[in-house]
């Protein structure tokens, strides 16, 4: 049973009302019934107040709200939700004791408290730390390593020689360790580069589902500790993605780039290959990133939706870029020719 | 044995020929022969019919074909070929009774004609209603519902609190139920909120391959009754995609958003977040959405392939557009000022 | 034990220095040691060659290389580098044996030294082919057939009816052979195409993780041989890929498009369906590729990043680049006006 004090203890804010106010359930603004806790994280929506009947809300301390039900004032309520968001998850165990239909190497080591699901695959010399949970039809390669606590969920399958850090969360079907894609090329013909790094992970990264991972030709691929990675993304052998940066969903790295610590990828972004981008920069979706960005910064590209008889138009148009910058040239320079022009005119006249 | 018959009476067609005439394959106007039946849904390939030997032919009642074989008048051949297609179909069942290696927790409930293929695993409290077909290596996290004759394809993993309606397919690979992109940030570090809601999908839903449809942050995410979906996509939590909308591979769809019925999306387009689109409305491949789109109408977006050099050139022109817009409106004022100069002129001569 | 002999042979080129000299791995220029060969393939490298501690090195005999260790000259090092590559992998092989808990249809047939993991599910009527390797967690259809040597890695499912060639890689998670995308519609509801064609993929084909190849409506989808595919590409009905084309991450490919021979596509391009594009072209990342393309040659598209404040006013230009045109236009006719009145006025002043 939770009372509004436990949450209040939670997130660390001063409670005003009834500390035995006992809550089941997390809600958004306009959902939230009596026994609901709810959230003011934009004053934008302060107008849903007027009709909101959650029992308890969380506020930011810097706004004056009348709110008729109880509160609990915090610096930031939206962190203050993303705390108390994990006491009201009915998720449950992706596993619960080691399946007997699960296939362990002899060799693999299980850390205290592992668990395994059904069908899920250990391979040799595989390496389970303390309280690593394994859901079903997972797959792991020989001699990998998993960090404490770290939860991987159904169908994912890890190659051989990765090593994932602890608190790690590795969503349904995501690939980590698959061959980078790396060829020489000989008369038209592509000869495989046998990829012989790993992939090295953090701590405290999250990985969404069906993405892809893949491990480095000779040294390893590094996703540094913090990193969030969201759905289907690609990220190609030798890249590192530096320290607690987000990558939103769909989001292509091409080998060997370098992604700065503390970046935010806006979805469908694409990077080249062998490029560097600074820290802390921000890049809209759908950004085509094709060189290295040195400078920290707010980056974005491609044209937004028109509609589409207007759009041919401004492709016709675009591709007659250059010819319209020649034109305007050419009228430039008639303009100062004829500025120059009158003097003579004049002298005409004078003669 | 299928007869021509047969067909006309599916497709509610107006038979010219031999009733009997056996039929046993379906086939393109190319590669068709006398035990085949083929389609003409397009007037533009109208001259293939001169050399084509399908014994029987689906065409338009309101186009005159002059056609040596036996035919099938119907209002929509397209639409006929659909329901002829369904009858060739080699596709075995997926799964034939429940296999002895399904792991099948003892609180699921198994409807009638309920088939698992091998390896797969049944969360607790599932509930599969009659006619489900699960193929092997599936995971169907707690409480999850599928609704009947519902069939879910190899390597499917639905996380706990899903609800499927009836008669979808869902493909290999998929994901449904993954934890939304979701977190708070503080000081730099990224702190999770728990992803309490689900998904509900409704009735006449097809899903594509390696897709990924994110849960809700507190409400669920939604995918509304006969939506069809292709390859590698990816739905972002609390996304809505209304009734009888089909997105093509690799679309993405950012949090909150809210796509209109009887959309058509093109292959790899992206929308942000929290936007609401207007129904009807088709979006061309590549499409950037990053805003609301309150009207229904067709939209593009992106500049189409150029050759690599022109391209550069077009790019750097770009970049400069805004001079070029301003020195556009210099040349304008500097001929404004001379079309008011002659005037001025004209006094300084008439001094 | 390999030496600096046994590469020499394996590589084909002339050894410089101690034939006996064991190597015992495969380094970068910047990480090697004593016992490492290392590669020189591109001159901007040299400079590192000064602080190299290489005990072999693979360098070209077109350049003249002062290096201190020991060498082998060789055509193409980085095709040298391809071929030693395999001798240090450290992958272990998939599969060893066939695996107790694998499912096996009785009427799959399986030749010499095939090997079969864990929890793989093997259809009715599959051939496997001599010395296939199948991964934990793999499925297999109904009548699909695999060629000599193929190794397929964890979680792929392969559909009924997909005919996979010789010495291919398949990587985890890949799905072949799913449903076409194809749906006549009816007063705005999709009625779904039955897809009754196949897959059929040449010899030496990598596939990556996480791929989606489906299967043809009525004839196949076609992957040539020597085509490499990397990680998250879609590849809808009827495509062909033409031989020893590369696709780079998250392409997508439309239906009944092909991709002509010897191409090479970056990574995220998009392909409209039913086109055609000339063998050995070249579309850099982010292609978005609308129409056919009957000139080979390289190409792009897109606007690449820039600030995001540069770019709001650029695609704000952009939407007016048609009235700009129009602009210019005018000024031009304007001015040509003007080139024509110094006559009539000098009339004027001659009256």
């Amino acid at each position: 049973m939770i009372t509004a004090r436990d949450i209040s203890v939670l997130v660390g804010g001063e409670l005003r009302g009834n500390p035995d106010r006992v809550i089941t359930a997390l809600s958004t603004l306009e959902q939230a019934e009596a026994h609901c806790v709810s959230f003011l994280a934009d004053k934008k929506y302060r107008s849903l107040l007027d009709t909101c009947k959650a029992g308890l809300l969380l506020v930011p301390t810097n706004l004056d709200i009348a709110y008729v039900g109880d509160t609990i004032r915090v610096d930031d309520p939206y962190l203050a939700f993303a705390q108390v968001s994990a006491v009201f998850d009915p998720e449950p165990p992706v596993a619960e004791g080691v399946h007997t239909s699960a296939q362990i190497a002899p060799s693999a080591t299980l850390g205290l408290g592992v668990q395994i699901g059904a069908n899920t695959v250990v391979g040799p010399d595989v390496v389970l730390h303390d309280g690593v949970c394994l859901a079903a039809n997972v797959t792991l390669g020989a001699r990998t390593q998993i960090g404490e606590a770290t939860i991987i969920y159904p169908g994912v399958t890890i190659y051989h020689d990765v090593r994932v850090g602890k608190r790690c969360r590795i969503h349904a079907g995501t690939v980590i360790g698959s061959h980078g894609f790396g060829y020489a090329n000989n008369q038209g013909n592509w000869h495989k580069i046998a990829q012989i790094g790993g992939v090295v992970i953090g701590d405290d990264v999250e990985i969404g589902a069906n993405c892809a991972i893949d491990r480095g030709a000779i040294e390893d691929t590094r996703i540094e500790q913090g990193v969030k990675i969201d759905n289907l993304v690609h990220i190609a052998h030798n890249v590192t993605i530096g320290a607690h940066t987000a990558l939103a969903g769909q989001v292509g790295i091409s080998g060997s780039t370098d992604i700065g610590h503390h970046t935010m990828v806006g979805g469908q972004s694409g990077f080249a290959g062998h490029i560097k981008t600074a820290p802390s920069s921000v890049f809209t979706g759908q950004s085509m990133v094709t060189g290295s960005v040195p400078e920290s910064g707010m980056y974005s590209s491609g044209t937004g939706i028109m509609p589409s008889k207007d759009w041919r138009k401004m492709v016709a148009r675009m591709r007659n870029l250059d010819a319209l910058h020649r034109r305007v040239q050419q009228l430039e320079k008639q303009l100062e020719r004829q500025a120059a022009q009158p003097a003579k005119d004049n002298n005409d006249l004078a003669d």
